[in-house]
């Protein structure tokens, strides 16, 4: 019953008249406009609004922990991301409970049952499963995930980093362009990484070809569509955009075998940015992912503004890196 | 007096006409045949029967909880070692905690403290402080560290590594070896690696050096050394054997980039065995460590055979593998 007396961010938003998103944009430290940021901190002030996980903890019962569902950690984006929000969740004294689901739509709602059934305090999930059914109950936050109009999701800003990616091919004097993606049914954020990139060839007039590929078995589908495109050591295009570095590199590897050079013939931009620490480099040119933002922000997400935080969608900005595999 | 209302696992099994031991198997979601686990969740969901894990705690003071103590994600062993860990721990029922200690010992202190204040019920870690107080009520497994006589140990066979490492390329005809290694100051099995090594040279009568470097500034010092030892394009050693895939992969992109070829000039073998997600090939030649056989090794220790482990180091078969920078 003092419910009423404690100002949600829900408040503080009507307060200012602001989106719930911007509000939580200013107190995460987000990128936001000065007006609307003195707008916000006004409003937080007048209400007195605090953001106190610990004494709300004593109210309710808290398990301080929280599960991080992840599909597997042998792809070096998950294991990075794993590894920020674990630290994350211990630097605000709560337990990372970890679980793998290898992909598996029934291990993906066998963990949210499990996280209901062991009280915990919420979920953040990376998932792949299209019909994924989330208990009301269970505060979650996903990575680049829709899972419902009332569960924030936390991404790069995929749109932009489809963009830059096509601006940049261009702009390094490309004129035939391929996008190559390996999809899940999952609806997320990362398809903007296509209408990006399709928006900016449109508006430039420029040729190009998008390609979808399954993640079942994602590999021999790509190489006979490489093969084919392959005529006496010349490929069809002369800009490719991957939605991985993962995939960009095997691409890259692919050609390079059949004596199609990169950057010379064909120039190559992934996304992700992560550094092989087997190389020490980046694999490709790339689209580089904030992944510590992007965890510090989820878990700030879930846990200061459980329950006030609809539609909150949190693109953070990407950043092109040049990686060998471009003519910059 | 509200207890005997609420349905228990054994009102489960009565109302489905199954063992208890399955009615478990299901709750804890280990297999079990799919007519069964469809006849178990029948009478779960008819009863409203929930798992309600902290109750359970209570009666058998367990909490289902492991603590997985590992330094980061960002290594790629690392990565590997903590996937197949968690899955092994849900396979068993059981939560999987994640806590990343950056290598720093103040951490790894702190998740000890954690563990026994939290109740868990054991710990699996991978620490680097030389000097851990390890409290006496956590049962506790490590891997490749030695935390005291009645701590089992799991690690891949370091020993018979060093020998195979230094039998292959002895081999292959090198007659200058190489030994390097970045150290940590902790007791652990990696340091058998060398003496594997080193007695396979001794009884051959094979020329060797063996270097330790230390794990705060791992390159400076490293490249350094490759720089004294190349004169006009020749390195001073013909085989090389690295503690790690990691430090095999600088030494061979060093030596490459001044001109000394691998393995034409100098042949190396690292230490994992892990495959670089980017190039879907190992880095190197290699000695292969078993992860996923001493990830459910640990666990298997570490749940069934507490108390009754000490003294207990178990050393799994390791495996040479040919990766390119050996002329085999």
């Amino acid at each position: 019953m003092k419910r009423e007396s404690t100002p949600t961010m829900k408040d503080v938003a009507r307060e200012c008249g602001l989106s719930l998103a911007t509000v939580s944009k200013v107190i995460n430290g987000l990128p936001v406009g000065k007006k609307s940021r003195e707008r916000v901190e006004a409003a937080i002030d007048k209400l007195g609004y605090q953001v106190n996980t610990y004494a709300r903890a004593l109210k309710s019962s808290k398990t301080y922990s929280v599960a991080l569902v992840m599909p597997s950690l042998k792809h070096p984006f998950f294991a990075y991301l794993t590894d920020e929000l674990t630290k994350c969740l211990m630097n605000r004294g709560y337990r990372a409970v970890l679980m793998i689901t290898n992909y598996d739509a029934e291990v993906e709602q066998k963990s949210f049952v499990m996280v209901r059934s062991n009280k915990m305090d919420g979920v953040i999930a990376l998932t792949y499963s299209p019909d994924l059914s989330v208990g009301e109950s269970i505060p979650i936050v996903t990575i680049d995930r829709h899972l419902g109009e009332d569960i924030p999701c936390i991404s790069s800003d995929n749109y932009r980093g489809g963009e830059l990616a096509a601006q940049k091919l261009i702009e390094l004097g490309c004129r035939k362009l391929l996008f190559m993606r390996i999809t899940s049914p999952v609806q997320g954020e990362p398809n903007k990484r296509c209408s990006g990139f399709e928006s900016v060839c449109n508006t430039r007039g420029i040729e190009y070809e998008t390609l979808l590929f399954h993640d079942n078995e994602p590999n021999e589908p790509i190489y006979l569509f490489l093969e084919d495109h392959i005529r006496d050591g010349a490929f069809d295009f002369d800009g490719v955009f991957c939605n991985s570095d993962l995939l960009a590199s095997r691409v890259i590897r692919f050609l390079s075998e059949r004596g199609v050079s990169v950057p010379g013939q064909v120039q190559i931009i992934g996304y992700d940015g992560i550094i092989d620490r087997f190389t020490g480099k980046h694999v490709c040119s790339t689209i580089e992912q904030p992944i510590a933002q992007m965890s510090e922000t989820a878990v700030n997400i879930l846990l200061d503004y459980q329950g006030a935080s609809e539609g909150v969608n949190i693109c953070l900005p990407v950043k092109y890196i040049p990686g060998g595999t471009t003519k910059d």
